[in-house]
């Protein structure tokens, strides 16, 4: 592994963590890069009955034998809505960052084109995202936060601002910010939720495995629509 | 394409059933061939809102740029469960004719080593479905039936006989029969329903993105597994 | 289906082309509707080796037990590089018609933005494509070319202009332009390439379950790579 | 999180793999149990250019903006001949262990009645994987071999016995004898495997985004199969 020994160097030494990043980056984390990646894997992996989890736990009662199939099902989910926010963000940080624009403007500039600021709002945690906060209370208290943290609360503040009501920061991103402020870039930030998301899927599968609700779960989903019509 | 002329020949004389008939064996169909594998897809393209119409969509909603993750999402739930009994048929079927078997004693042996004949069996349809009549009615009347479709009706009988009770011949066993009295090797017979299944889901889909209920149906599914805890 | 009986009605009557229509758009295709159904479906069902094949194959090699596994795998490759470009061509078709822009213009600004224009240039046919000149040439002598069509040919004028270079109109151009021109909804014109894909796919699976090459082709892309650093 | 505190007492307390063990068994590990939970991550999650690492690259360079669907398309192949015999080792060392039975008899029944001993052969290396080597050296260094090692080794002796000459026990089995040593369910085993490999896909992709490889790979793939015929 990029001329590394295997069995016997890194087998027994790495933590899964460790060995995560030297994959992704060619190198072993630091401390505080190892500490904050185990974070942010623990703070996304488990999300409860969301879409993903419910279409890998029906995908798994329709092909028991399958683990595998179930869980490449629910990934397929981990798109822009539900989990990819976390790439937005950081491309969003690294492009203000680096042309030194003003979150305020990058804002005005969204909204006036249609668009969201990624990262904000949540259907459930309002005016804040539990997760959120720890995440960068943690990153100051362990003095991490760097110029990326410190954009992404001026991109709260400008949000709020611009809004006129309060509007969650959500975890995606504390994520990009802690991830940019440790060296990471961009294009790695998404591997971060998806191996989060595949440990809560797996998760789920193996309690679907010992308990099955998955079909009883698709016959709600199709009572609901008939109801309705 | 196999020796033919896509643009001079094919395109514009083929229509998509003939073509997918010439990809997967060869040769172009007769006239039965051409009609049964027309109506075998038209039977099962379309299920309602079975759970993978149901996972497919919440996928969707989840990533509403990706029409082609959905589907894909949709098709990992055609395991053995919902949609691949009908190979299993075909190899039941094929077996117990080459070894000149009696149904009756097989349907036997696999129930006494715990196990269940392929193809029957039916959540809704008790004790007929309408589909698998329709089948064999058709294969009769223009003359198609072979030795798979009795083979198929022996079985019928056997199961009934063995549990005591009427058992639904489901819609596999005759898409198996017809198509290996038609001609078709065993291990093509899967391609059949998948092929179907994925008009089907397409159909979903486009119906998802101009009315979605995708995260409804998710939350009703969520809301299903916790009132009963 | 949409209030009409599938065993009474639909199964034996209908192609499965015909029944993919109905399933889509909720109404049955009129001749010209089912007569290009077909085609672009045949047209575009099989690329040889593509990378979505060589892809699926793969996946089958390493679970030979599930064919609707190899099936979602090779359908996830089917994104906006290899096939996808059909429905962004149907959204500028649709947009430059709606807004009554000149498609030079269209042409102009996209390139000025660093963008493409999607729809053209191929790396293997050049200058034409045969099977974009075939569609439309059965367009023009059915009778079904209108002003998508027209404003298809105007881009083609426009990007060779811009370029100043041949550059080849590929498949997805005329494939969008058809169905607009039939009545397809923009929404809907990515359906016709994956359901034609899966076609493709389930035949090469076919194959490379009576002679396996998924192992042999792994290995090759592996040495490709290894013998380049 | 199964009635723990998230925010006030999981993050930034535990690591992933520890959390791992907590989503999938209800219980956070001992100091063995981490560890090994590591280890095995570590030993599995990066295996070269295999073909599900090549089917996902492809699928990348087919659809660049889903990461996502590049990794659902590489766990789709970790299946039974790749990744999948984890599970299989698992349950056979739970069976032989629960009836007292003999390896030796075992691996002589499923020989007589064509099948394989799983966990057993690699293609690479021999006569042993060192993998699998250090894996055992570990489990007893730290005590924690037990009746499934036991067992493990003992199917060792009876497959080279059976068969005449020396065949490597793959990485599989150990994975699977100290799992369940350490107290995991046999249907639990699996999960390892899939997240450690999605770890090694995540690495693959990132890279494929940087020094793009997959449509020269899918070339060569292609030529390799068109030379030979």
């Amino acid at each position: 592994m990029r001329g590394r020994d295997l069995t016997g160097d890194l087998m027994g030494r790495l933590t899964f963590t460790e060995y995560f990043h030297l994959l992704l980056t060619g190198e072993e984390p630091t401390d505080d890069q190892r500490f904050f990646l185990d974070l942010l894997l623990v703070a996304i992996a488990e999300h409860g009955m969301m879409p993903t989890n419910v279409a890998a736990r029906m995908t798994l009662a329709a092909d028991p034998d399958s683990l595998h199939g179930a869980v490449a099902a629910g990934i397929l989910g981990a798109g822009p809505v539900i989990l990819g926010t976390s790439e937005l963000c950081a491309r969003l940080l690294e492009q203000t960052g680096a042309s030194g624009g003003d979150p305020a403007a990058v804002v005005r500039e969204v909204r006036a084109s249609g668009g969201k600021v990624p990262g904000f709002g949540h259907p459930v945690h309002k005016p804040f995202d539990p997760r959120a906060e720890r995440i960068l209370e943690l990153a100051d208290a362990r003095g991490v936060s760097g110029p990326h943290v410190a954009l992404a609360r001026r991109f709260a503040d400008a949000v709020v601002d611009a809004s006129g009501e309060p509007l969650t920061m959500n975890v995606s991103m504390p994520i990009a910010a802690v991830l940019l402020d440790l060296g990471f870039p961009a294009s790695a930030v998404k591997a971060v939720p998806i191996l989060a998301r595949t440990a809560g899927l797996l998760a789920h599968l193996a309690e679907e495995q010992e308990h099955p609700v998955g079909f009883h779960m698709a016959r709600a989903a199709e009572e609901a629509v008939e109801y309705e019509r």
